[in-house]
Order: C-alpha cells, then sequence, then structure tokens
C-alpha cells in the first residue's frame, strides 16, 4: 500500500492536510495565550496555576480571545469537510490537476481566511471564505463524477 | 490505486460524504443569511458592507440564528466521526450489507435530523439522532471484527 | 484493497479511532443527561417531553453541563486533526513503529484529559492536552518525511 506516496494527488493531500492541522493548532495555541494576557479564565481551576491578578470569565470572554475563537471555529467547522473529502477524492481516481486546483486553493484560503479574521478585514474575509468554499464544491463535484462514470 | 471506485461500499461512501458536505455547507450558508434578515452581526467589520440600521450583537445572537447555529453545530459534532470511520470501514474490508445500512442510515438521519431541528419538532430529533448513532455503533462493531478476525 | 485489515498501522488506527469515537459519544450523551439532571433545556421543544417543573436555559448553562460541553468540544476540536492525518500517515507508508506511539499515544490523552477535565484536576488538563498535541506533530513530521522523501 505504501506506493500511494508516490501518487501525486495523494502527496499533495498529505502536505495540505499536515497544513491545514498545523494551522489549527496554531489557532488553538493562540487562545489561551490571549487569555492569560488578559488575565481571564473559564475554567477556576486554571486561576491556581496562574500568579496574582487573574480573574474568572463569568459569561462573555475578553473581545481579542473571543475573536480568536471564531476563526478557530471557523476553521474547525471546514476542515472535517475537507478531510472527509480530500482521500475519498483520491482514491477514487479523480483527476490530478482537479486536486492541485482544490487541495492547494482550499489551503491557501483557509489561511488566509484565518489571518484576515485576526485582523477584522472585510470583505476579504467573505471572499477567501467563498472561494475555500468553492474548493469544496469541486471536490464534491470531481468525486461524483469519478464514482457514477468509473 | 483509482479499482477502489468500483468498489460498492467505497462507492456508497463517497456518494454519503458528499451529501453531508454539502449538508454542512447549507446550513453554514443559512446562518449569515439569518443574521442579515435580523439585522444583527457578530463581527464589528461586517457592519460595513451593509446598509444602514444593523446593529452589533453583543453576547446573545437572535433566537432563529442560534437554532440554525445549534443544528450546524450537532451535525459538526458527528460528521468527523462518520468521516474518521468511513474510509476506516472501506479499507478494512467489512461488509457491504453493513455498509449500506449504516451509510445510507447516517447520512438519511442526519439530513431529517436538520430539518426537524430547524422546524423543532420533538421527539423526531431526538429519535433521529439517536438513530444515526446507532449507524455509528454498527460501524464501529463492524470494523473491530474485521480487523480483530482478520 | 481488504488486505489492509492485515496492516499492523492501519490495525492500530481502526482501534483507536473506534475508542475516539465511542469516547465522543460517550461525552455528547452526557450533556443531555446533566441537563435533564438540572432540569435546564435550551431547545423550547423539549420541554414538552420532561415532565414538571423544568426551565428554558436562557444564556447560561448549568455549570457542570457547560464543563462537559468545554470537554466534549475540546475532544472535537483535535478529533478531527487525529482524523485527517491518520489514514494518511498509515497509505503514505510512514513506519509502524511511530504509528504505535502517535496512534496509542493521541488516544490515551485523549481520554485521560476528558476524565481529568470533568473533574477539573489541573495541571494535568494542560499536561495530557499538550502531550495529545506532540503526537499530532510527530504524525505530521513522519508524514512528511514519508512523502517527501518517497
Amino acid at each position: 500500500m505504501s506506493m500511494l506516496s508516490a501518487d501525486p494527488s495523494f502527496k499533495l493531500l498529505a502536505i495540505c492536510s499536515c497544513v491545514l492541522v498545523l494551522e489549527s493548532l496554531v489557532l488553538a495555541g493562540i487562545t489561551p495565550a490571549k487569555r492569560a494576557k488578559h488575565k481571564g479564565f473559564i475554567n477556576p481551576e486554571d486561576n491556581r496555576v496562574s500568579f496574582g491578578e487573574a480573574r474568572m470569565v463569568d459569561g462573555a470572554e475578553h473581545p481579542e480571545v473571543a475573536r480568536v475563537q471564531r476563526a478557530h471555529r471557523n476553521l474547525l467547522e471546514s476542515l472535517p469537510l475537507f478531510f472527509g473529502l480530500g482521500l475519498v477524492y483520491v482514491l477514487s481516481g479523480a483527476p490530478v490537476l482537479g486536486a492541485q486546483v482544490c487541495f492547494i486553493g482550499f489551503t491557501v484560503m483557509r489561511v488566509l481566511h484565518a489571518i484576515v479574521y485576526l485582523n477584522a478585514v472585510q470583505p476579504w474575509r467573505t471572499i477567501f471564505y467563498a472561494l475555500g468554499t468553492f474548493c469544496l464544491f469541486g471536490m464534491i463535484a470531481l468525486i461524483l463524477r469519478a464514482v457514477l462514470a468509473g
């Protein structure tokens, strides 16, 4: 089975998956960092490991923390869709060109989306989101063509 | 590797995955549509692209928006589980009949679940959720049988 | 293709995936159980199926319910990352030893993480989270080595 590592679509999917997982881990790491900076914690037990004047978050998080969380959550809403389709695309024998456009397109759009989300830049956030979603639609179309015609 | 597109379990998984991704994208698209309708935005920068009397959402979303989000979030909580098990099921050589029951069952139940969630119909929401979860349990049982006996 | 069920990395991934999906379903099941115990519901239609003195949750959930939800959400944030990398790892032909360390390591850490999260034990929660994340980094490194060198 290890011959798959020579398949160009699989190779691309592997690299894009690693980039997207790293992006998600970075966004996940920023949340507690921002929380610590603003001295707010949502779990009472977290207070014990910090020093001094930390306070409990009751209800709402600091706006800066909430923004990172929204960017992270938005990524987590589309990542499983990409992962759910990615290997199916590769294993269905759909065209390599489509993989290059959709895999790279989705990955680049999601990285740009997170950057503009954190910096509150509109209408780019919506544009990058839409382009990433188009890549998912493209994968769906090419998968269905491959399995229904095959 | 492209011979997988002739495998009946794989074919079914590909189609079900596409349907579920489409469902998730539809629910994701309804959220901003409802937000725009109720003139509420959660990101300050979104206000600039709308006209006139839009207001910032501080804390709680409009109940209709919150309902779509809950339906979407509920889908996103089970979709990765299905995607995580789906290809493992196909590649483990578990029976095709089980794939037909569990893949189609899960997909149909999750589509129905979203419909009744948006329309606030109980006890059907709980019933469809439970039946979808049973399909996941079925996949787990058949995967374990295939890899532990194989 | 069913020969994959004899591949030791695949076998391990299948078992770990089943354990993680079960863990997620257990956490998903605890939420409504705790909500029922504290007689709070977030969907108005749920009230009809309960008896007597149930009340609507307006805004905040009971702290105990909110804690289960945070533990569940935390799991759901890392599960898709593991599923997205897991099969890519196996199909890339990356070493079996790495699969044994990372797959088992991630699964054990995530189960322990949920247990200490529900019991509010720090600093173990952060330690188990970090160790689980290290396993993902390990998978990324070994996948990239396999596909870039292969």
